[in-house]
């Protein structure tokens, strides 16, 4: 009898993401922003990890874990991240770093695969001080100037201040060596309702939807609450508010059949009960893979503006702060990873969109990329309840370990 | 010839008015919170001149500045506030307690004059702590455990710590000796359009309105802004924007004459832009001078939450944060006022209700109170470009001593 397996080790899996959960606990979820004390230790345990899957371990000058390997043959690149949003779920990112970290303990040592999976844990994906700083820098699209640039949206030190407080600090980056890999492929929650509702086990990812940000400016006059009559207000709020509403009238109609529009923040200025508010401001985002209907949706957003302001109460203005580019998932990842469903997953998969941004639609700027799906319970997300049933656990690590094999010995 | 003068020195109130306004100047205003350095440079300015008056001077325990007299005959309490808004105009508050010096120092030594005016600066008027404190203190209303409880707006530090910081803990605190005084008159800037529009030089003013302030929150459910689909979304701050449209449409048939609404702060929870928040919450204010007024509209506003509530997206919970009585002006202090400006201000006067609250609503629970408006520019209010014509400052001083002069000789 030989002494590997060649399947994942479901029991295995679930205790290493209950220890990384125990790192930072918050109820039933986790507290770990990134560089934030348990955000640290999760990095290490993962380092303490990699050497039982053959892998050496370097965590580089912006917080990127890096299992690697000098075997000769394909090399697979999996992972994901181990910081969480604040006071959010367990599974967020440590599922795909401990499905890789499985693939490597499993593949690795197997003679009958010609091939290694190398791991990574990309630092940052959750945004705490940009957009996909630790993917981005090993991709090679971000430079020293971002990282000086970079700020704590918690609180206000910079990048290089939390590089320094977590010993990170003149480390250099490890970036990509092209052509090293066959490709990277990486496992998520879904953090949505389509495999539940759906009775499903596995989402083949075809695309990660673009995210297209805007910051959307009111100008009215700042004035006395008590003083000033209802018909002279100019209420750069209320001029808010219209506006919100109106884009949820008036969007649908021009949407695609999966777009997905957000207000995240509203803020008034100056924000006191007292005062009638001169400014407003709101954080707005469009999701979707097409750039076309974007391209309407922005286009209405823009003459919505120019309506308002041409009433002559309140100026609109509409700045675009962030242009996202959908990724297409490469096809020979998605017959992989269906393939895998059918041995382990009793075909119960389903081919599906991103809707939520991953470091695999960095990491697809630079080699073919993949990414699978499990349930999320009720599609909680971004939020310390967010959770999958063990059982969906068990199965997703099997077809991902199958997927990985099957991508190196294509 | 006698070396006193009748009637207000424009000169002298308008040099004060800019020596108040240099100190903590911000643009062509001031930014003096309660307690800022600035604010207590200010309270000691008028400490130095109201000797000047022939006024001994108190600064007690709650930064209340007092300027009193031991002369024997009637004493009318006179004055305003020194600290201002965040970075906000530089006449509101000073202009009272600066006519109130000039009223002083002109009627005083007048020996055709059987009475004295007392000064007081009441403590944060504007409200960095509380409601009212300075005032409030000095009526007997508001009791050490308040105190304990007040923190700045600005900052966490409590009121204690400030009391500390700038030398005041420890002191007692003034309370008004019942009978002492014949009442008390406030001049202030009108801080709406009604004088200006209407080519007039003194407001008369008959009432303060009430203030209701309510917390309107909106609980839905918090979700990923990629992953949830729009129609499944229980968005808090869609509800709230949805709400305040809806307010905005519905008080105007329901609302008296001169009734204001005001949504001041939105808030969304957790306030990120890939999060659909999943819960809200508005501080909004109603002003009347008509509780029956007041009752009909919070009604409407508890119906809507309910209708919303019931279509069972997200639960909408109305919580009343503050009650406001509105207060009434005394019959002869409206007279005195009128008839100064007949004297002073060719006659070029109006009756109005104040839409803003004041520290003459405060002493107006136990003594006769007045108040006397001057035109605002542009009706702007709580703005550093606030501000008022030279000339009507003036004239303003000239009625506010006359009318000093005539409650003090009834």
């Amino acid at each position: 009898m030989s002494d590997y397996r060649s399947h994942a080790d479901g029991a295995r899996v679930l205790a290493d993401l209950n220890a990384l959960r125990s790192i930072g606990a918050y109820k039933t979820g986790v507290h770990k922003p990134t560089f934030s004390e348990p955000h640290v230790r999760s990095l290490e345990w993962l380092a303490a990890r990699l050497p039982e899957a053959g892998l050496t371990v370097t965590i580089d000058g912006i917080g990127n874990v890096l299992g690697t390997s000098t075997n000769p043959g394909p090399k697979l690149l999996a992972g994901s991240h181990l910081e969480s949003q604040n006071f959010a779920g367990w599974l967020d990112g440590p599922l795909g770093v401990v499905y890789a970290l499985e693939a490597a303990r499993i593949i690795n040592p197997d003679p009958n695969v010609n091939g290694t999976v190398e791991v990574a844990a990309w630092c940052d994906e959750e945004g705490h001080f940009g957009s996909f700083l630790g993917s981005g820098s090993y991709v090679g699209a971000i430079t020293d100037d971002d990282i000086d640039a970079a700020r704590d949206r918690n609180s206000d030190r910079t990048m290089r201040e939390a590089l320094h407080e977590v010993g990170l600090a003149g480390r250099p980056r490890a970036t990509a060596e092209r052509g090293r890999h066959v490709g990277y492929l990486e496992a998520h929650i879904e953090q949505g309702r389509t495999l539940e509702g759906d009775g499903l086990s596995i989402g083949v990812v075809t695309s990660i939807v673009g995210i297209w940000q805007y910051r959307i400016t009111f100008t009215g006059e700042q004035n006395h609450a008590g003083t000033t009559r209802m018909d002279v207000r100019k209420d750069a709020g209320l001029a808010l508010a219209r506006f919100c509403v109106a884009i949820d009238d008036r969007f649908p109609k021009l949407c695609g059949p999966r777009t997905v529009w957000t207000t995240g923040r509203i803020t008034l200025d100056p924000g006191a009960p007292s005062i009638i508010p001169g400014r407003a401001e709101m954080l707005f985002q469009i999701r979707d893979d097409d750039p076309g209907v974007i391209e309407r949706l922005e286009d209405l957003l823009r003459s919505m503006a120019a309506d308002v302001s041409a009433q002559g109460r309140c100026v609109v203005a509409v700045e675009r702060i962030r242009t996202g580019a959908p990724a297409l998932m490469d096809a020979k990842f998605q017959q992989a990873i269906e393939a895998a469903s059918l041995a382990f997953a009793g075909g119960r998969s389903v081919r599906m969109p991103s809707g939520a941004g991953h470091d695999a639609q960095v990491l697809a700027t630079i080699m073919p990329a993949g990414m699978l799906f499990v349930p999320s319970i009720g599609g909680v997300s971004h939020h310390w309840s967010e959770n999958t049933d063990d059982a969906d656990i068990v199965t997703g690590a099997e077809v991902f370990v199958e997927a990985c094999r099957r991508l190196l010995m294509q």
